[in-house]
């Protein structure tokens, strides 16, 4: 019997109430399965942390996780320390330090899930968002002058390498050849003259490398729209960084299912640990009531297992969370019910 | 009888089939009301001339406009020409020559018209996205090294200043005053590390100075997923140059209308025209054949009557435009009819 090592970081907020139901599902598979689990619990990087020792995690808090095979990690963020603080001192340096350079959301309608938009319905929505996860529009290049003067200005740069688009691209398109052949590559050449123009040639590029992929090239306002309009007829969307983002958490909205959406950061090299954590936030508002909906987290596990090794296992878990939305009523409030976390988890788990 | 002198600029594709239409709404609404137009038409300003001469406009492009009281635009973009060829070699130069920073999108659903959301119902949303359109993400800073070697990369620099920032924000809080008195602002200041906590700061400092304005900051990604599970809720919704760019091609999406949708690019302080365009681009998969919808450049029309001062003959001309998509069946191709762009046009003219 294997044991996995894993490194739990429930975070903040309901972080902290959607991992143990997360883990209750991982060791009732597991049982079943014939592996098991060794967790070590980073209970207190947080921003609680933050406010008393001014950091989120410890200096050697990589090398405390190095060894691990995955993390599994709450939601970060907390009123009062500022977002670009929190993320930028917990999350966003397990992605770099780890080289997670693809964050990988599965969009998908469940029956039982009513989404906003009329032509999404269950069965037919089914399709991925790809995104660059370690560089792009994200980096920590660029600055401030003139603070607080009327000639202020602040600037941001965007750094796109031939490496890290092309790793992202080709995880991308092995992923639409294992799927149904067909990419669509978030762009706006026709806007930013000099990232976009070259993440199009690479595409084009990597496409050919790949002849059993139907790809295209979208423009990302145009692709928003399309999201909504005709959200059926996607397979793999590969995106930047930023795009990624605003695409990932629209997609989910159009599933219906933002509180139920996993992802994961993945280092498919596996030099390093990958990290999986639910879409939600801390959810400030609601958290320490008990009614946190667990299947963002619970979502993430089973990505966590395919990626372990346990496919059979991972499906399973999103098995069991198709059943229990489709066939009962039970459901947490987000999701219009009056279920606790508890009661949720229990019946899930009664289900596996 | 006073004569406003407009430059019309058709473009390529569809748009040279959507302008005419919009000038005889024009000529129409203004015998009404007692003032006329004078009409200087840049016809081959477009990707044609482009392909002949290896520019989109003549060198004085600027100066033969810069007399005029409004630019109205049809379209730009040919297959052949790349999108950030035609659109740097027109369309941005004319927004930022003029400082036309203002970038005004409305989002309303027509009874009429179907949306694919399930909230959004006629009547029900009815905001304003207002978008920076001179600075911002859309820069030509940066650039390439390394060409086609593994070290390649290219960068994008998003330039933020305190001036350009503060007085869009100044329309948007202004405008929100005399409409709904509430304001969201599109941020990312979690993820996006320089420019927008300085973005944050500003929308902070303007709104204490527009205290009857309720005020909220949004992450880009959750106000995309907003936009698709509550588009009631907006008033005025104010974003960079890029976010405003995404979210307000969605939210056309969302009022099931991306190709009704009228966009004005503002000189506020009016020492430059304003240009007004239609949300849709030059189409070429239907140019030609006489079927375009001209309703995207007939409200940009009306958007710009308003802007010369004639607020009554804009309302008719929306006026006649909800009029027929809620009270007959005609709807060119776009939305599902079998009009052509004429006689669309001719039904109009007549409930005008
Ligand atoms: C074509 C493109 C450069 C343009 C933009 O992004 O500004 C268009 O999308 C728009 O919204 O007017
Ligand atoms: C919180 C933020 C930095 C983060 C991101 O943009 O990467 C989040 O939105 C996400 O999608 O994981």
């Amino acid at each position: 019997m294997t044991d996995h090592r894993i490194a739990l970081i429930p975070g903040d907020g309901i972080g902290t109430e959607v991992l143990p139901p997360a883990r209750q599902v991982l060791d009732a598979v597991g049982r079943r399965h014939g592996f098991g689990f060794s967790y070590t619990s980073y209970d207190d990087w947080s921003c609680e942390r933050y406010l008393r020792e001014g950091a989120m995690m410890p200096e050697d808090g990589l090398d405390q996780l190095r060894d691990k095979d995955a993390i599994l990690l709450g939601a970060v963020g907390y009123p009062g320390v500022p977002d670009h603080v929190s993320l930028w001192g917990l999350l966003i340096p397990i992605r770099r330090g780890f080289r997670q350079y693809v964050n990988l959301r599965p969009i998908r309608v469940f029956e039982g899930i009513d989404s906003p938009v009329r032509g999404a319905t269950a069965g037919a929505v089914d399709f991925v968002v790809v995104r660059e996860n370690v560089e792009g529009e994200y980096s920590e290049i660029g600055g401030r002058l003139n603070r607080g003067f009327p000639e202020e200005m602040a600037v941001q740069e965007a750094v796109f390498t031939r490496a890290g688009v092309t790793r992202l691209l080709d995880y991308a398109f092995d992923l639409a050849e294992r799927r149904g052949g067909r990419l669509t590559s978030a762009t706006k050449s026709n806007g930013i003259v000099h990232t976009m123009p070259f993440w199009d040639e690479l595409v084009a590029e990597r496409g050919a490398a790949h002849p059993r992929v139907v790809w295209e090239q979208e423009h990302v306002d145009a692709l928003a729209a399309k999201f909504v309009l005709d959200p059926a007829r996607f397979d793999v969307v590969v995106a930047s960084n930023l795009f990624g983002d605003i695409l990932s958490d629209l997609a989910a909205a159009v599933a219906g299912s933002v509180g139920v959406a996993p992802a994961a950061n993945l280092n498919p090299e596996r030099t390093h640990p990958s990290m999986f954590e639910p879409v939600h936030g801390s959810a400030p508002d609601i958290a320490g009531r008990g009614i946190a909906n667990p299947l963002g987290a619970i979502s993430s596990a089973a990505m966590m297992l395919d990626h372990l090794g346990h496919p059979e296992a991972a499906r399973d878990v999103t098995d069991a969370i198709a059943a229990i939305l489709a066939g009962t009523d039970l459901r947490t409030p987000d999701l219009g019910g009056t279920a606790s976390t508890a009661e949720f988890t229990d019946k899930l788990l009664e289900l596996l």
